[in-house]
């Protein structure tokens, strides 16, 4: 069974929130996890009319790890596919229906992570997530309203159907991140290169969606890498 | 190819007016036609943002007859299927995915018609549409934010492809309806059924979305069936 969470990064318009709350109490969502928004006054209320009781079970947090914390994938939204210098951040970026397709039949709590209305997700708040989702729309007029993105991506997602696929623990899906940067230093992988390696390495990784059992299996390949660097008489560098 | 014109039957807000505008020109359309809108001021400007133009080139009529001239096909929205005493009005509706489906491949103007923020489409307009759509929402909490449905709506339609399979114009299939209930007074149809039974035939015909040919030869046997009542030894009752 899947579990989707929305998580709105610093909201500016209590309105925003409260239309938010809305649209996910008609496609059937409940949790909503906060981080550092705006004073949820009445405007927050009169968006979300019948859904006032989603914004005050609302989590808030003021860390983006806090608010992904216990959820196994983190999905960044952003309207701006490619567009940084950088592409390995937003490409390749899945439509909100080919992410349907990614999670079905599978199993787990998934973090839907939409940015600010102004300004979006930063670059680093996309490189902490496995997956980047963009809603195709016209190159004349992208940027949509917070809302109505969310109104969308929700749609797509409302008749998903889960499955006993067990999705692996984001923290744990770290680890490996982490094992496979040892390894990088290990092989004394050209540093000009690393970071973008490293990110496109948690890109390939993310988009796999990844079981526990695999990431203990890929640890495992790690660790024999390396036992083989250090003892074997291949891969010593002196 | 397809044209699809958006057609708001009296908005309540000037806000989701401009709301509208906005998500109109993210997936790249255009026509709006607003049916005895409210004062398009300040919140339909602001929620607009940079989709105002399409505002500002809004048809605005006072009738929905006239609000409907020049399309083919009328698509009526509703967020309550099924709910009224008389199920024809709005059973069978499609999903805005089986919408897209069955307008693929067609060649004609499509008006998307959504009803007031409180009330929706009231039966009489339901009643003009050829096709109903509902989009599949929680039971819990049903009724959507208008701009919310019209993001949904656009979004599902905004990459279909149309083709050449021109559609026939809406009048000359209600001179079409109007052919079928002379028939049905010449055959003495029964009083009690009339009124359901000509309208299981207009969601009947509109869902079957025909061709200006087709409309022709399906007017050929009506006039056909009322020689052979007037001239041959059948059907006649008395």
């Amino acid at each position: 069974m899947l579990i989707f969470r929305v998580v709105l990064v610093e909201p500016l318009y209590s309105g925003n929130v409260g239309s938010v709350a809305r649209v996910m109490k008609n496609f059937g969502f409940e949790e909503l996890v906060l981080l550092n928004p705006c004073e949820l006054d009445m405007p927050a209320q009169m968006m979300s009319v019948h859904a006032y009781d989603i914004i005050e079970n609302a989590r808030i947090e003021f860390t983006l790890n806090d608010a992904l914390k216990g959820s196994n994938v983190f999905i960044g939204m952003t309207g701006l596919p490619g567009k940084t210098d950088n592409k390995h951040f937003r490409i390749p970026a899945y439509s909100p229906r080919q992410l349907k397709h990614k999670l079905e039949g599978k199993n787990g709590i998934v973090s839907l992570v939409f940015g600010r209305e102004d300004a979006g997700l930063s670059n680093e708040e996309l490189e902490m997530c496995d997956i980047i989702v963009n809603i195709p729309t016209s190159p004349v007029y992208p940027s949509m309203n917070l809302s109505h993105a969310v109104s969308v991506v929700l749609y797509e997602l409302s008749n998903i159907e889960g499955g006993e696929k067990y999705l692996a623990d984001h923290f744990d899906i770290e680890l490996l991140y982490e094992h496979i940067y040892e390894v990088l230093d290990d092989i004394e992988y050209k540093e000009h290169k690393e970071d973008k390696t490293k990110l496109m390495l948690r890109r390939i990784l993310g988009r796999a969606e990844l079981t526990a059992r695999e990431v203990q299996t890929l640890r495992g390949i790690l660790r024999r890498i390396q036992w083989k660097l250090r003892t074997g008489e291949y891969g010593k560098s002196d």
